[in-house]
């Protein structure tokens, strides 16, 4: 840890930077903040031009190393989306200040008055893949909410990230605000990400946003407090009530819609009641949706054109064109199922019987948790938090969609008139 | 990680076993809680005799050790030591149930129906020292919030914990409770201790209780997401408008009422223009309190049979007889001094100027800041929460006093009629 080499002192110069403005966004009123967002916007449109031509050279970069054309898709830039980024920074000015609101307050028998009140996190770690629209993304949001943030993003899009990180930084700079409320490791060695990692003493809270792998990486590796967000292995559940139509178009809208989000249906669970006659309808459904079906022994007993699926098919996450199908014999087996092997993001129940409704509310252990609805509607703006940085995973701090309240803590203000303790 | 060794398998036992249980408790309602809480009240009393020879085990291991009386004091128990934890158990029957509480509820434009009710955290792994008492303290809060517990305790206490966690599994069991609502680590082995601190898969969060050492090797090895606590190196500031006599006040009874708590006060940020008047009143009461003083310069000029305070001074949570001092230019100064120094648990002001304590109140980055009262109050029970798992001082999740709601997380509930999302 005390290696004072070039990159720990690269590290450490950022890490101090951050601190250092940490203590100027912390007191940063709203109207500054949203005065700061405007100017920031109207940057990244003037600034296009030399945006654009820095996407081109990850572009090339990217063509050269041989990367799919689904992948050149994410990394590209075009006016359009450069305006589009824009205009996210301006709809996060609309949104309230989550900084600031006294969330309780009470007075002791002693005399202390204590205040609860929200607080900017501090200096926010991001890391991240390669869309460069999160890196104009994540700076609104977590300015907004009075934090700091250093980003690390994928070596893909460095030389994109980096232009559009020096717009927004020449920006603050220039019109008074501190610039440095948004850093940028500049670096595309594994070895930095590790210790960037394990900045405790400079950086809060780190959220990998991307892929399980990434994920797992900042699990693994961080000694900082660490957000997971993102993996979906989501379970729709046809309960021997259900309505079958119904059933039919929530399994098409959660399974089809888009394929690889973390939200998109990757399982099925059907109760055996209701399997002879839902399940031909459900599999002519996505059979013609272009979705693979796997199923367990007796749903191959009602379609016999499908391939088995073997246990680890029920904890994948497929982000692809398949999904797969189980029988159970009742509520209690499917709840037992889903608990087993989702990975505790979003399911659906389809049914038409209260008590079951409520049983799988209560007993199924996920973020987010439906009665008949499309498991795709596990986003910040579906529901109407106006953001959204993440979708936690996990039950600590924050759970399911994360908007600009979950980019905050908390502290307790405390005044007295010279109490002492007895 | 998928060597199946014999310490692998225990531990994946003990995981599997929690996370069966954790789907009864889950669901549990509060007048059963609140039953089961008594009976192991009543039978800790009843069960005194075999808790206190097993305790006896520990103390002649413990002498044969060395171990120093003032530790030996911590691992002895006795009838009335025994009793006060099971009052403690009777204490949380009767505190709010934080389980199941609509926290927001709100209908979206598409007539989704969306509600946030807090759910059990899960399963709690907690690791602590040698007090046994904390064996009962962390069953009693963990398993009124819904949580299933996994106990790791000291070595030196390992005997007592474990008649102790008899004792209560006995009676859930006995009782036709879910015994595995409390699982106990029976080993003294370091390394099944760090394979703990990495079992993801069953564990939900890790709260580490004791020094600093152990919250070091808890955040250094965890991959579970932790929730750090304890160590306070907390500062109390005397502005250039204190009343002197009142921070005389604060002081003694912040530094002096308890050494060793993580809330007293380890250094002291005086003002240079009260600094002539104040130093030497605040010098005499410690010293008549037996507190040696480590001052910077200019504090030395003031008192000088004082010893010079190191740079590391400064960083030290002495949790002894021990404080540090050092005079200021201005506030900014203070809390500038205070934000790098500090481990961001508990800071007070002393002053009668109310813009220099909102100021304070508001740029002082710490869990609990106070206005013109002692450090000591940063507690559970103090803040009226009935109860108290630790203080946390990270920011994710939690921060101070955590009681019983702060061992909760909060899920989504989704009423629909067919949404499929556009």
């Amino acid at each position: 840890m005390e290696i004072f080499d070039e990159k720990t002192e690269y590290l450490e110069g950022i890490g101090k930077k951050a601190r250092r403005a940490e203590a100027v966004m912390r007191i940063l009123d709203t109207e500054k903040k949203n005065e700061a967002l405007k100017l920031c916007a109207k940057a990244l449109t003037d600034n296009a031009d030399s945006i654009l031509s820095a996407n081109e050279e990850d572009l090339i970069t990217a063509r050269e190393n041989g990367m799919k054309e689904s992948m050149i898709d994410r990394l590209k830039l075009t006016k359009e989306r450069i305006e589009a980024m824009a205009e996210g920074l301006i709809q996060v000015c609309d949104l309230p200040d989550p900084v600031g609101h006294v969330l309780e307050s009470f007075e002791r028998p002693n005399g202390l008055k204590i205040e609860r009140v929200s607080v900017p996190l501090g200096v926010v770690g991001i890391i991240y893949e390669s869309r460069p629209n999160v890196t104009a993304d994540a700076f609104a949001l977590t300015f907004k909410s009075g934090n700091v943030t250093v980003l690390k993003g994928g070596s893909d899009a460095i030389k994109s990230n980096g232009a559009i990180v020096k717009v927004l930084r020449q920006t603050l700079k220039d019109n008074g605000f501190v610039e440095d409320a948004l850093l940028f490791i500049d670096s595309t060695d594994r070895a930095v990400t590790t210790a960037f990692m394990k900045m405790n003493r400079y950086i809060d809270v780190l959220i990998p946003r991307g892929g399980a792998g990434l994920i797992r990486a900042a699990v693994e590796n961080a000694t900082i407090p660490v957000i997971e967000t993102g993996t979906g292995n989501c379970h729709v559940y046809v309960d021997e009530s259900a309505d079958c139509d119904m059933a039919v178009k929530i399994i098409h809208n959660a399974k089809t819609q888009r394929l690889g989000v973390c939200n998109a249906c990757e399982s099925l669970v059907i109760h055996e009641k209701i399997a002879d006659k839902v399940i031909p309808m459900i599999c002519a459904d996505l059979k013609s949706a272009g979705i693979e079906i796997r199923g367990d022994e007796k749903t191959r007993r009602i379609i016999d054109d499908i391939k088995a699926a073997t246990d680890e098919d029920y904890y994948t996450e497929y982000a692809d064109a398949i999904i797969s199908v189980c029988i159970v014999g009742s509520l209690s087996e499917a709840i037992e199922h889903i608990n087993a092997h989702s990975t505790h993001h979003s399911e659906a129940i389809v049914t038409n019987d209260e008590a079951s409704a409520e049983r799988f509310l209560n007993e199924v252990d996920s973020a987010a948790v439906y009665v008949n609805a499309s498991t795709r509607f596990t986003d910040g703006f579906e529901f109407g938090f106006g953001a959204e940085i993440g979708i936690s995973t996990q039950k600590l701090h924050a759970r399911g969609p994360m908007g600009l309240r979950e980019l905050t803590s908390y502290k307790f203000k405390i005044r007295g008139t010279g109490q002492v303790r007895g």
